[in-house]
């Protein structure tokens, strides 16, 4: 049945995929929060001329359009777009609210939508997390995003992963003092950028076909990837001192580089997550300071995070002139990634216990168990429909993976028990009313036992 | 600045806003899980014709409608439209996952937007709160979802509320009984439902407007507007026996009723917050059995539930035929209505606590601090910029309605202390490091000094 789909690239989230879903968001949240970041949500839509020209008419042709509306309306005509992103947002709310503490730091965790082309692991509306804290220079605050992209992996039970830290100065001069000219900068930064999908060759061949000379080519591959770079800080100063500084956008880089990991260290992240890598680029054209991003190689789902210091960004997107920086953290690989570690011990997002309707005379018995369970805190839904055949019952609270099953049938209810089935182990059990709470706490708190 | 504004009825909410509104959200859906109900989540976006025609033209006039993309694409022409409620697409998921356990209970609380003339409360992006069940024709179903919304509005701090319970079959053996053409039945049960608005005398213009006779409108009227009633049970069956009972409708409806008023009681709602009211109608045309809804007088904004039993809307809306019965809860009214009862004691939505940057010297330190606060579980910024003068830092703090700033300077540091300042009793104390933690756990326990 074709049409009952969510439109292209879209996808409905049924009560298990929604519950692992809050699982993360409420981990992400509770580190940002954590951090006194707080939570910002602007509406769906946005005014067309507040979104476009932004990013370019790449990212233009994708903004989903929405016509005018109105009897007198040209319909034809659109007036408000989707949102793209969270940034655009972000700099039209500061614009509009002069007043906001600053710094002002926020996260936003809400969908965006995208007219691209639907592949594997892509979709047309997905939810993007972003945490920025705006109006402050210092580089304390690009080791808190650091800091917070650290804690917020280490949170969801990720041990593996790399964030790898550059500085868009120091790449920009090591560009420049290979002789790329400036009008290829940008070109270049995203020829570098590719490293991960196409490796070192790969960016020899995509800097070549810019036009630049071999010899150009050959002094950029062999600055950036330095074949006795390991990611660690004290080379990365060596390689960027030895080839660049005199630039002066190198020595104002690395002096920002060398302040920004002091305080990643003050931060408490571990020295073994990052990486300083001089290749690391980010594709975005935007940059002005330390870029990052996060590898999980386990994963094999390219950076998870991504972000940097964006100096001008908010002022070009309509908002007042304040230094910033951030990043996203790719909420929907993680989810991808944790739902492929997890797959099979997500719980059903349902409830923890069932009371089955014996027939219509007992149902008002089976409603009130059911309360009275709930007032012990437990999530209890009671069988709706009294006609339904016991075993209907049961293979119900088995399809949506509920443990326990409890029944008040006659006998049970002039002896003052229910008939408690745990669906995991299949065995069945008739207990006084009075313990019914303390078993199912027991067993509930208890890992269920094998079948 | 206008152009930095949201689009016209729609909403920026700043920290202290979603965190009123998560609040709100966190407590119903707390009490939706404890009865099994389990979350949903659709696209912003359905198809068009997924869409139209379901609710009458004028709503469909409401719909935001988004134009065709990409190269080849009539891009005049709109596909995709933003979605105008929870119905159609939990019809649509229906139809799609024919293997769903049935009864389905699921809730779902996610936006939908519709282009009406912005007024007062009443917004063109708000967020619609759904509970429903499908799968069961039993009126243990209707209970619950009564005993859902009495437990809920319980959760949210509601004292004073009245759940209003009629049935669909015996409104209509009424407007039968006391003559109206079945041709004006819906248009008759439009004008009763406005009864909050315009009053008895007003229903009783908007009933003679649709040109009924003198005679029948005073019939129906002293039927529904019965001067004994005061919603109770009883009164409602005797009056429904006395004038209805002829009419084959109004038995089924009393019977349904009857068996409806023991879960309800099974479920353990209160007889004081249940109120029995023949005159109680609902606008929509799709109700089949009860209908109910809430009042909050002191609120003043109509009614804050609203819903009933719609046996055969899902299949209308092309799922499968499935009778179904369900609410919504109008999470925006009551949001409105908490924010003025709890105006001035809604947390900040920031940080517990701050930890001021002395100079650049000492900024290390501070982020060390806020580290260990933050792993003692508080939530702590810090001030992110060494080169602010601590005045402008204790300002911040105050803007952002964050209790405690903590300084510590080189004396400070060389003294092994923090100095706490409380910005609420404006008392400033120099205490251990090592007694930090117990010192910020009491006071934050404990309900803010007055100034």
């Amino acid at each position: 049945m074709t049409t009952a789909l969510p439109p292209k690239g879209m996808r409905d989230f049924l009560p298990a995929a929604v519950a692992a879903r809050e699982r993360a968001v409420a981990t992400v949240k509770r580190v940002f929060e954590s951090f006194g970041y707080a939570p910002l949500e602007t509406p769906a839509l946005e005014r067309l001329d507040v979104l476009t020209g932004k990013y370019g008419e790449e990212a233009d042709k994708l903004i989903f359009r929405i016509l005018k509306r109105g009897e007198g309306a040209a319909r034809e005509e659109a007036d408000l777009g989707l949102r793209y992103d969270l940034t655009v947002p972000l700099a039209r709310v500061i614009a509009a609210h002069r007043d906001l503490p600053r710094p002002f730091k926020r996260y936003q965790i809400q969908p965006v939508w995208r007219a691209e082309k639907p592949q594997k692991g892509r979709f047309r509306e997905f939810v993007q997390c972003d945490v920025d804290c705006v109006g402050t220079p210092s580089m304390t605050a690009d080791a808190e995003i650091i800091a917070i992209t650290y804690e917020t992996l280490a949170a969801l039970g990720f041990e593996k992963f790399r964030i790898s830290i550059n500085h868009r100065k120091v790449l920009s001069a090591f560009i420049d003092a290979a002789g790329v000219p400036a009008t290829l900068k940008y070109a270049a930064i995203r020829a570098i950028d590719k490293r991960d999908r196409v490796g070192r060759d790969g960016v020899t061949r995509e800097l070549t076909k810019l036009g630049l000379a071999d010899a150009t080519v050959d002094e950029l591959i062999n600055i950036l990837f330095e074949r006795y770079a390991r990611g660690d800080f004290e080379y990365y100063v060596e390689v960027a001192e030895r080839t660049a500084l005199k630039w002066p956008e190198a020595r104002a880089g690395l002096a920002e580089m060398k302040e920004l990991r002091r305080f990643v260290d003050a931060f408490g992240v571990p020295a073994k997550v990052t990486s300083y890598d001089l290749h690391m680029a980010r594709g975005l054209d935007y940059y002005t300071g330390p870029i990052f991003e996060t590898i999980i190689p386990e994963a094999g789902v390219g950076s998870v995070t991504g972000g940097g210091r964006y100096d001008h960004l908010i002022s070009l997107l309509g908002g007042p002139d304040a230094p910033a920086t951030g990043t996203t953290i790719g909420l929907e690989r993680i989810i991808a990634v944790l739902e492929e570690k997890e797959d099979g011990v997500t719980p059903s997002g349902y409830a923890d216990a069932m009371v089955a309707t014996y027939d219509a005379a007992t149902a008002e018995e089976a409603i009130r168990l059911a309360r009275d369970l709930r007032a012990a805190g437990f999530k209890v839904e009671v069988y709706l429909d009294p006609q339904a055949k016991l075993a209907k019952q049961f293979s119900y609270a088995d399809a949506k993976g509920i443990r326990f099953v409890a029944v008040v049938g006659p006998d049970e209810i002039s002896d003052g028990t229910a008939t408690v089935k745990d669906l995991k182990s299949r065995r069945q059990r008739t207990i006084p009313r009075a313990e019914l709470i303390a078993y199912l706490s027991r067993e509930l708190a208890a890992p269920p036992p094998e079948k």
